[in-house]
């Protein structure tokens, strides 16, 4: 493969890619195709979503004034060639990794990246809001969102789009269609979008006047004078999306950039108000054999071998969490009809797709759309079923009005199953599971839990399946369990009660979730420097086991609480309890969460260190607490 | 005004409703509409709502096998005469009082309410998972969801058509088309009903064959037999739901029992499966002329004079926070022109009315849209300007991990006004603001306060509206400020800096929001007890003011916070303090907050009393920890 980049080389920036002359845009295309097969090779992350808009990214900057327009990246995980044109090329090898370029936009990063993003769908609405602050500000620069035809099917971009439809406000909305977003699409939005497609062919050179006349009165004088290349440009026609009050423009193939640039440049130019959208049609993966041939598995990929598109991957040492989920709940589900997987196109993230293949009739894969997510889970729970909602924690959140509102309140037996509880290295401060304990274990009624291994994992998810008189929620970390040995059998724990994992006197160590392994680290530790440790794993945020806390608040020096969450969680739980009954004053209390920061990508181990969770932080904490030297500094907390 | 009511007196029951005759249904819904106007004269609560769906309750009643078949009202402030005609009868006049019926439709309250509901636009998701359900369990009885047209504007809604719309269960969605939510409807969908409202006759008797053929083919033949009747039911056209997945079928006249019953009768017989839309016009406040002539103040009412609908109301003693916002916001608006005001379809109930009068082109409803309005928000922040989500405590829940992923971890100034903070009276639990203290002050960099007054209030808007370098929030309670004199100028506090209020020796009550009324009364009650007590006014939830905790923690005997929230709020900051410099050894520290319950409907007194949050309860609570003998009673914490 040949990846020398002569002209690439020559543009540092979007300007100098506006001094190039239409005719070089073709080989520039390649050329960042080939950049950027080549240093996702090397970094890993996400490759199909780029490849499929070189393209784009390449007649966005070209026709547009970035950063003076604004250009939003919806979800973001499509933006590495938009980050190799935009004076990242430099730092591009270092994607995803500590200290290095984020793998989404981030404001912090770049004035190219006026919003950040991650999450889905986020996009028309951030766009909305710079949109309206232009027209307030009587400035004149243009707002383009792009995004995919799988963040169409999130809630949030239909509410966006209902009210940029009703203003009178010119907001450029791409759709960017490749049938695709992480799994195969799903839903009506995505079966419309196929319809449209098929009915429609590209280049309908006369469905135009008319309906453009309406629209864009001074454009239609222009486009006398050059009458093909307009007519090249707009292709439009009576859609779901003009219902909703958009000028619709398509579709358009995505990787032809005769077609892109001077579509892309009428929308620009046209006079008049109201938000536009343009429909481009583009292939994951494209221009990469291995990618597109597979585009799902090419979503997200570890580094790998350019010529062959073998995935570099390290050969695991334990099942994943996420696997050991979807294969205790695939197990449970043999021989009780009554449960059911629920994934918000997530199939493959969470387990639900080894669920799907032995239970298909089970297994619903609803969109990107938590908020209905969780409450279709509610309807099902109300006939008698016991369904499972398989959401990331950093997802869940758009959700929490439903698991507030349509299952706490209704104390409904909803099981949330929340993959991604904690650091989630490489992927940043965006899809950190921080909040998750605080956001459940403050609602009534609710059972809240956390694996410490695997082994712990399968546990809970049968007890999570017995609880059927409310909510219960049960987390675990991204990444592979610690390699215990696996249980014969599932086993219903009793509900608010942990476990003495080993038994000390000076300094008590409770443990919720996967801190425990360090925890034990931390114990003999303190135990080879003449402090001898309890060390105790709670299994539950909520209910707590107030017992053990009082026993471990009485016979130890220092009570130690770690968790991998915010304030607010397991740590609250401890200490309301230890107030209201005074044992703090008989006992040192040092609870451990994450600091009061949003932190950035890194190793796992980069992030517990920052995070100040090491089993030597916890070391540091118990000798400081007993009145000697710590021997590492606490963490920064904001 | 003729009440009474000899036929809807026999009917006791749905069943007793189904052995009448058709032609005694007409009588019957105006003895039903009657009933509901008498009912909320004496109760207060939503009256024009219900209204404008006595002939569809009567219809569904009449067609449907309640409750085997599962009739879901969307937001549920429409569902007085479906509990009138559903066994309620004899307690509709203890309406949203305590130990009465919820204003809402509530599982615990009847059979016949398969789903509670209060927040918008949920019946899809629970319907669709009964439906589901039902296949799954190889049962046949119908699904019904009943939603109006405001709560199609909210993302949710759409996530559960999407997913319906692509999926073969029959599940029949009511859409109840009365061009009114609670504020006039804004948005495209809206604009979109309006013009397919224009564009098709009720009665168009034609477009039946060929599109019915297709999807009903048994009911066709049934048609030929009595093609008339069929005729008058079926009107379909080609549609925004038709391209999401749904049968259409529209625009029918909601008060016309000859057109509904048919309508009704077809689509619960018909053949086949998928997902059905029934496009209902009603009149909100139908056959009640002050609620006709104005709809939007019927929305909600207190006790009123059924012959002139004159509305009895308290005279207030003191302006309410509302108000007091939308003022403050007005008048801060008026020399600062960066200041925008956002609301989500409650223009009225946030104050956002009396600022938009005087700033309309800064003004913006978005709809019933929380996760757009918080990201459209965001938006506008990273253009510079200041803006204000005024959004109730219970539905900021909807916009969470938009406040999350959009505005905290870009640290954009998003301005939260959070009304309806703490517990809210006759809307009853599911509007409730319980838990935005808890997850905002578990967020990295976000600046929490409570208003403890009016005049606080008004401080507090100034000081977020100065704070443009992170995102800020301050809640304050619903209803009527204390009294206090009003401020000249509003002020800008000092971030993190409480103030103290009385200075004692013994007792400390450290006192985050409008409870510190209840807490100056206590610190009179406890001085007459012989305890000298110190009352602060915290303002800061976040960052809290870390040198009075300390102050308060070091000279007192006991140390109360009390906030009207959850847990996981504010005590947990200060606890989180106390622990870490070990101040908990020398005082006895209690916090007060919500207890671990969601507390039915009833009078705000009462639920203060419920929930252990009144002055007696903080002298008890106090005294109690100094040795002595309490007085009330602790409320039962669950």
């Amino acid at each position: 493969m040949n990846t020398s980049t002569p002209l690439l080389d020559k543009v540092n920036s979007p300007a100098a890619l506006r001094s190039l002359a239409e005719s070089e845009l073709r080989q520039l295309a390649d050329e960042l195709r080939t950049e950027t097969i080549s240093a996702v090779s090397q970094t890993g992350g996400h490759l199909g979503a780029g490849l499929g808009v070189i393209e784009l990214t390449v007649a966005l900057h070209y026709i547009f004034d970035t950063p003076s327009d604004r250009l939003i990246w919806d979800v973001g995980h499509q933006c590495y060639p938009h980050k190799i044109l935009t004076e990242r090329r430099d730092r591009i090898r270092t994607l995803r990794q500590g200290a290095g370029l984020s793998g989404f936009t981030k404001r912090s990063e770049s004035v190219y990246d006026p919003f950040g993003t991650a999450h889905s769908s986020t996009s028309i609405s951030a766009g909305l809001g710079m949109a309206v602050a232009r027209d307030l500000g009587d400035k004149d620069n243009s707002v383009i969102a792009v995004i995919g035809d799988g963040a169409m099917s999130a809630g949030m971009a239909f509410e966006a789009l209902n009210n940029a439809g009703s203003m009178n406000s010119r907001l450029i909305v791409i759709l960017n269609d490749n049938d695709m977003s992480i799994a195969p699409p799903v839903g009506a939005m995505s079966a419309y979008l196929s319809r449209l497609l098929s009915s429609k062919s590209y280049m309908s050179l006369r469905s135009l006047g008319k309906h453009i006349a309406e629209r864009f009165p001074k454009q239609l004088e222009k486009a006398a004078e050059r009458a093909e290349e307009f007519a090249r440009g707009f292709v439009t026609g009576g859609t779901l999306f003009e219902e909703m009050g958009f000028y619709y423009v398509g579709p358009i193939d995505g990787h032809n950039l005769e077609h892109l640039l001077p579509v892309l440049k009428n929308v620009r130019d046209a006079e008049g108000a109201g938000p536009v959208l343009i429909h481009v049609v583009t292939q994951k993966g494209k221009g990469y054999a291995p990618a597109e041939e597979s585009a799902d598995k090419y979503h997200g990929v570890s580094k790998f071998d350019i010529v062959t598109g073998t995935q570099v991957k390290a050969k695991p040492n334990a099942p994943s969490y996420t696997k050991v989920f979807g294969q205790t709940l695939t197990k449970l589900a043999d021989e009780d009809d009554k449960i059911v997987a629920v994934t918000a196109a997530m199939p493959d993230g969470t387990g639900v797709n080894i669920f799907q293949e032995k239970h298909p009739d089970r297994s619903f894969d609803v969109g990107i759309a938590e908020q209905h997510a969780v409450t279709f889970c509610a309807g099902l729970a109300t006939e008698g079923y016991k369904p499972f909602a398989a959401i990331y924690s950093t997802f869940l959140q758009r959700g929490y009005d439903q698991v507030v509102h349509d299952v706490a309140i209704q104390k409904l037996p909803v099981r949330f199953a929340i993959d991604r509880a904690g650091y989630v290295g490489a992927d940043g401060q965006t899809h950190c599971g921080a909040f998750d304990i605080a956001y459940l274990a403050s609602l009534p009624d609710f059972i809240v839990m956390a694996a410490s291994d695997e082994a712990e994992l399968v546990h809970m998810v049968a007890t999570a399946a017995s609880i059927d008189d409310r909510p219960s929620a049960f987390r675990y970390p991204r990444g592979e369990g610690v390699g215990v040995d696996m249980p014969e059998r599932p086993e219903v724990l009793e509900i608010g009660k942990g476990r003495v994992v080993r038994e000390g006197k000076t300094v008590a160590i409770l443990s919720l979730g996967a801190r425990l392994q360090e925890s034990l680290q931390a114990a003999d530790l303190l135990q080879a420097k003449g402090y001898s440790t309890t060390v105790a794993d709670a299994r539950f945020a909520k209910p707590i086991d107030a017992d053990l806390v009082r026993k471990l608040a009485r016979g130890h020096d220092v009570l130690i609480t770690i968790e991998e969450g915010s304030i607010g969680g397991f740590a609250t739980q401890v200490l309301d309890l230890l107030v209201r009954e005074d044992l703090t004053q008989q006992v040192k209390v040092r609870p451990m969460f994450m600091p009061d920061a949003f932190l950035d990508q890194d190793k796992p181990e980069v992030q517990y260190e920052q995070a100040g969770l090491t089993a030597p932080h916890i070391v540091a904490t118990a000798v400081a607490a007993l009145g000697g030297d710590s021997e590492v500094e606490t963490p920064v907390r904001a």
